[in-house]
């Protein structure tokens, strides 16, 4: 396996000993323990790990070491994955037209910020085409045709599975998606909603912001599910704003906060710090790695 | 009128010249204008403004100032009001089970920093009668029939009027108040609720923000209205929580947003800082008053 | 002058009537006051006010405007500056090796939200030159010579002056630049720094900050003036860090700060919504402009 | 030992195996373990853990888990401490003439927030006796002979003594304690200091942060050492102000920072969530606890 990093994700009922039973598996198959974060939720009891392990002392493959940790496993009924540095993610965003989002993530991506390969930018429409010039993405154009919406969805997972894609991330894009297309790519589409959810679930929060005068305003980053702004929140943030703002300066301010609270998101799910539990994330901070 | 400090609050239809008419009529009536604050609304094609006089250079009396800005408002369609800041206002507080916002707010009152005199709390429980006696307030107890709620109602408006009560602060006062209790006192009562408004109306909001799974919590100060959670909000603000929150710490981590959120919407509303306008809340910062 | 949008910022000493002469006198020349926002210093006894006004009532010329402004302002001792909307503010921005606040300004530019023209980016390193390309602004590459660094400041000015640089931008320059050069351009050069000033001052504040166990971490523009980071602040901004938090990830959380900070004190620079008046910058919050 | 928490902090050079070996140990004696936290300082390589464990499951008495723990404490050079549940801390408040944060803390302990016991203020002045006769806690007044300050540090030693008091909080104490004082008492003195240090230092920070323009104030809660306000760092926090504010008024924004910096830092260290190595500070995150 060569001197990487394996990040294991780990969720089973609680019980005694776990965190002495995991840590002393890896450590007797040679590896070293950068990092162990655990949370154990006493409402449900259930247990929760985030274990990051440097691979230079073993001598197991990545073949041996899975079917190691199954006995471990099984027994105790893990829910597990397991993620290896050498393995990049294939990034496809998804846009309409707005374009703030997708120049912050272009950009963080160029500056070598985010760790992945953004293989595709796909759009319903050829406005922002641009933009993915200007930063040597491959840009796809599927428009939608109103009377036959499916349609462009099948095209959509034709393009993301032959390009074997990891993540899918919706840059503000404004189609609703059907519950298949969602269900196709569990816990591997992130959203970004223009509100502090659940305030101002669908339409035009900015301007039922202005409306009902409040005092903030946010933005939401959430896996995508069957249930419109439903999905298991990854990220939040809000600004304070006055009485000033306009549904014009709202959508100004609020651009903002839309920008980092995605690329917290995605930077949270390519570092591997997310289990989904129901519907909670719970988001491992990230350690000095 | 002396050496005092004269606030008034106005909202007009907008048009050409307004603030140098209204400065004009002061500076010629001898006041001294030591802040004035404007709002367009230009959506709504309205005009606010908040204009805070010294009266030392003034001969006019209060009688003879309103007299003579009637005729200035009345033909420019003026809402308006006028505080003297040799009036205090009288302040009674509401509360049940949970006593972090009444010790806070008889901290600051205890200190100087609420201007206003806190004639008296009321509760429908004796639990919180040693915080009231600790700071030496009156208190009263008024239980709530369940057959006749209508009944404590009443109490309360002949104690509150008793009393020329100017400001009622809902410290969370778990009883819904009825919508004539409400239209009694327009723009008079202060409620804080532990949740960012509009998210989580209604009962039990930490609770529903644990199983929402939000990853920031808040509260809302705002006037109550007929429709419960609905009224102009004032003040606002939300921490950061994480997946290791429970019901239970969110609730202690809310107490402190609850705590300063009411604070300040107290502030803003003695200091005449805020004119409402539909379900909308203009809230002029404080000038270094 | 048609129907454009013109700004005065006034400074002067305090007194009585100045909001009803100012606002009187612009009102009798045909303006349309769009918003008037005041500050009384009453430490200093110093009067501001930022003035908007629609000039499409107006049959005055600009010269006569300002001719006429001269005989409110000579007797009242003010210190103004007018702002015409026609006039688009011409920008350079000065870079060395770090990119992410030019990429942050350039998305910004070419979106439409800095009202302004970017009219060249000069750097004293080529490595940021195909940013400049990506976004089709002109590129100039000024090498320092260690020897004579006057000589590359001499060709700066040059090259400023023939473009008629209106602000200059340090987006992270990493060059000290003299006192002669500074004052060249009074209120005209905004810096940005890593650090929330006076905290860290001078070199390597990330480093310094994690040294000294800060538990947040921040970002300062200011008006760069002869002594260094001592100038005027315009804008801060901070975030929360923890101990897990090295220099390395504190410099990635704090680009995110320095961009927001950069670009929001660049907008009230070009919104004409400050006044400089010894080393306090009072920055007017934007109205719904 | 019953069914009761015991928390331990630990710190040694970073290693193989850590984790695995401590929680081994912890599972073989029976303990379930509720929480364990870790941090690699990589720079510095060092290995830091606060782990929490029920020790309802073990028969081990305390003095037993102590002595079993050594013999893993020392061949890989722990630094370590353990911490029982059943063992309430005893505090000391100390004050001069500033009331808030007294007030705050001591709500917060008559509610039952805060897991101590307080013991007793401790006063130079005589002026807050008031405040902790509200709250029945004895009060002790303390003068300081200008002549001879050292005599009162002798009194306030033997009063500490004698009360076997575990932690010192300085709530705006406003003597300089001498450092043979302040070393009697390592890592147990709790000092609030009224900037975002190390921005303005010493003396006065509201008046420099107004002659310095700064747009932020904040409050630092640190362990007070021999450098006046260079301690290791506890907690931090700040709030955006505007150029309206006067020096007055920053003190009465900075009061509500204060307040909620110094309450958490107390509740981090009666908690054990701290470890201090060097001049930076550890703080583990709340768990569910």
């Amino acid at each position: 396996m060569k001197s990487q990093i394996v990040t294991f994700l780990i969720q089973c009922p609680d019980q005694k000993g776990l965190v002495a039973k995991i840590t002393s598996f890896f450590f007797e198959k040679g590896f070293n323990i950068l990092s162990c974060q655990q949370y154990v939720n006493s409402i449900e009891n259930t247990y929760f790990m985030r274990i990051r392990l440097n691979a230079e002392g073993t001598i197991l493959s990545k073949k041996e070491l899975e079917t190691n940790f199954l006995e471990l496993a099984t027994p105790l009924k893990f829910k597990w994955s397991v993620h290896y540095g050498d393995k990049k993610q294939q990034v496809a965003i998804l846009v309409s037209h707005t374009s703030h989002n997708l120049y912050d993530l272009l950009e963080r991506y160029k500056e070598g910020n985010l760790n992945c390969t953004v293989k595709m930018i796909i759009s319903n429409h050829e406005k922002l085409r641009p933009v993915a010039e200007m930063f040597q993405v491959p840009f796809y154009y599927l428009p939608v045709d109103k009377n036959d919406k499916l349609l462009q969805e099948t095209q959509l997972i034709q393009l993301l599975n032959k390009h074997q894609i990891d993540l899918i991330i919706l840059a503000r894009y404004m189609q609703i998606l059907s519950a298949d297309f969602i269900n196709t790519y569990p816990e591997k589409i992130i959203n970004i909603h223009h509100s502090f959810l659940p305030a101002f679930q669908g339409a035009n929060p900015y301007l039922r912001a202005y409306e009902r005068g409040v005092k903030l305003i946010g933005a939401t980053a959430h896996y995508a599910t069957e249930d419109l702004d439903e999905g298991p929140i990854i990220e939040q943030d809000v600004k304070p704003v006055t009485h000033e703002s306009t549904p014009t300066t709202l959508k100004k301010i609020g651009a903002d906060i839309e920008k980092l609270v995605l690329a917290r998101a995605v930077n949270n799910h390519l570092n591997h710090q997310i289990i989904v539990s129901g519907n909670r994330a719970i988001v491992f901070p990230e350690t000095g790695e």
